[in-house]
């Protein structure tokens, strides 16, 4: 029996050590260049600047007449200005049918909304003077032709997309989303769906974690389920360093007998840490195989997907050119009961928000275990309690993040 | 010439008012069963309650020893008690080792933990007494038959795909997503990259409308783009709704000549609304024709946006059982210098955000019309002066709302 796995963690190393150790382990992915219908969410990797002055061209800004604003002055409802309506130029005494967005004829300087004119057959009384420059929109009024639009790094929503298109682009180098090879070990996993016999449970963390992955912008690559066999590991761990960017194996981090992944890391390649003072969470395993970072997640799957937030996350979005953090939302909230936490470890609690009294509280919930998978999806986010920190009072002022895709949280933000 | 298209607009209506008449003019979708590999960022249909009990056997939550709690009471470092390890059942004086997330062995009744354990051989010493239960993850503690884990109207993220796999749902209904018909209006407008001769410009609305439509969970689906014709756009808008659920005709929408959907949307079916008190996006228009929702959204790409993420987000959001809202997130913000705006009109007050003083002001933009697309770019998001407001003073506080995928504004949440 080999004792010496029987060790328990001798420490645990700190979250913000760990998370430093995780991003300083893998820089950003290069560039891809994708069509712009498919640009939507993924993130800027060059600075754009302007090809090109936006409008290229001087346009009405209204639906009017365009005129030499000199032709408008002293116009009123009692004094109004006659012109004549041509085609083509303006000249002195003339004016030109226009539409919103379309060219200022040559010779225009100005144009009177029609709302401002009384038609005449073909000439217009003009009831409102106009200075020079009114109601047109200048070439290069958006973007001038050179200027720096977007920064790299910019997270590409409707309207970036949509600058995009108004400079011409076709084509966007987006930096590449991260693959993310996800492998569940443990013998007792089945499908979902399928008969369970004995000690068996379904493989959670294949499809949680996978949600995850995408939820920050990568794309996860299903190993599928792995039993507590040291060879079958090594093969699927060869193969998931091959596929993808990023490896995430759930289960088998302890310190346990059947614990082989983070053993295995360390004998393929480098394991850098192995425990971390989170909690749930702390059976984390850090390291790399064939250049490619490795994580070893615990089983349980509230703690896989903590750990998953707290380390794995910040990584999946600063490869893709994003901030290294975890980039939920957060909401400040009073804490609506005393929560005990234990020093050295940084408490994950997980509360439900409500208002109350005109003010929004955060509820701890009673959780048992790490492998309380309802504790997440009963709570709207969490808040953290620092390893310096034995009590949090009730009443306390907490800054909560919530839960990705958690939309009725939205109702309190 | 048509005299009385020259109008301008009479009357907006009320934005509030207006999205009151777009949301009971179409009810949520039905559902769909997805497999749970495709669930993620989905909306759940049903409530879901649970068909089993997880776990579904009593099990150990460490590595180590199960036993008779009875047999550990009085342990200690100087008063060990031994136990026989054995395999199987668990009598008294006897200890099976297990490990985290097996089943509890028969005649256990809590787990001692290994590092509170020294092994002797066949034997094992017991430093630390347990009592019954503990270290033990009791059958349906995490979720109990029968029970509601997950209300219907739920974005699933990571824990809910997670709850979803653990319950054993291989597939699971979701209210389905709805499909957009986008159509481009405007004889100007060219492919992006395209050459673009005098008075022409790039398709803007349809890369942007499809990246909004996207940014809600919803399915774009192009049409293209559309000379102003009334025959081809009376062809387009009726392949627009045999297509889609909802269909977006950008361009056309105010009262010029030119401005032909609105009158097609009132002819081919209902025109509920034209015209709107939100500035930019005041002339947008909104019917039914063929029983589902159309709107005609402004030219300009800024109103365009701000009319979609105002009056047509809510309702794709709500058609997928999300709440009736824009689902954008919030913060607070101190403006950070005066801003004037018309009564009667709702404005949208583009800002970025920035910290000074360890306070967060919001700067508005300085914009000179509806056409600036780089004012929503350069912006973090945006607060509204409602119709009744003059002015909002330097040094109020403000609700600024966050554009969708702008990451770097978490920075500031």
């Amino acid at each position: 029996m080999p004792g010496s796995r029987w060790r328990g963690f001798r420490e645990y190393l700190r979250v913000e050590e760990a998370l430093r150790l995780v991003l300083s382990s893998s820089g950003r992915l290069g560039p891809e260049e994708i069509p712009l219908e498919e640009a939507c969410g993924r993130v800027l990797f060059d600075d754009l600047l302007s090809p090109t002055d936006f409008p290229p061209f001087d346009r009405s800004a209204v639906d009017g007449y365009a005129v030499r604003a000199s032709d408008t002055f002293g116009a009123g409802e009692n004094s109004p200005r006659r012109l004549r309506v041509v085609k083509g130029r303006v000249g002195p005494g003339k004016a030109v049918e226009v539409m919103t967005g379309r060219p200022l004829p040559q010779g225009a300087d100005a144009v009177v909304m029609v709302e401002h004119t009384r038609r005449r057959g073909r000439e217009i009384e003009v009831l409102t003077p106009v200075t020079p420059g009114k109601n047109v929109s200048a070439r290069g009024e958006d973007v001038k032709r050179g200027e720096r639009v977007l920064e790299g790094g910019r997270r590409l929503g409707p309207q970036e997309v949509g600058m995009l298109a108004c400079l011409g682009m076709k084509k966007v180098r987006v930096f590449r989303r991260p693959r993310v090879s996800i492998l569940s070990t443990g013998s007792e996993l089945r499908e979902p769906g399928e008969r369970l016999g004995r000690g068996e449970i379904p493989d959670i963390n294949s499809y949680s974690l996978a949600c995850a992955v995408r939820s920050c912008g990568a794309l996860p690559l299903g190993l599928g389920r792995c039993p507590d066999e040291r060879g079958e590991l090594e093969r699927r761990l060869e193969e998931g360093t091959r596929k993808g960017d990023v490896v995430l194996i759930s289960g088998g981090s302890s310190v346990g007998k059947e614990d082989l992944a983070p053993e295995l890391v360390g004998e393929k390649g480098e394991l850098v840490f192995h425990g971390v003072n989170l909690r749930p969470g702390g059976p984390t395993a850090f390291g790399r195989v064939g250049g490619k970072p490795v994580f070893c997640l615990p089983g349980f799957p509230a703690a896989c997907l903590i750990s998953c937030t707290f380390l794995v996350r910040p990584l999946l979005r600063s490869m893709q050119g994003l901030p290294p953090d975890r980039g939920l939302r957060k909401v400040e909230a009073r804490l609506s009961r005393k929560v005990a936490s234990s020093l050295g470890r940084v408490d994950v609690v997980r509360v439900r928000l409500v208002e109350r009294g005109g003010e929004r509280w955060a509820e701890p919930l009673r959780v048992t275990g790490s492998g309380i998978l309802s504790s997440l999806t009963a709570s709207d986010g969490f808040f953290l309690v620092p390893e310096d920190t034995e009590v949090v009072e009730e009443g306390e002022r907490v800054e909560v993040e919530l839960w990705d895709f958690r939309d009725r949280a939205v109702q309190h933000g």
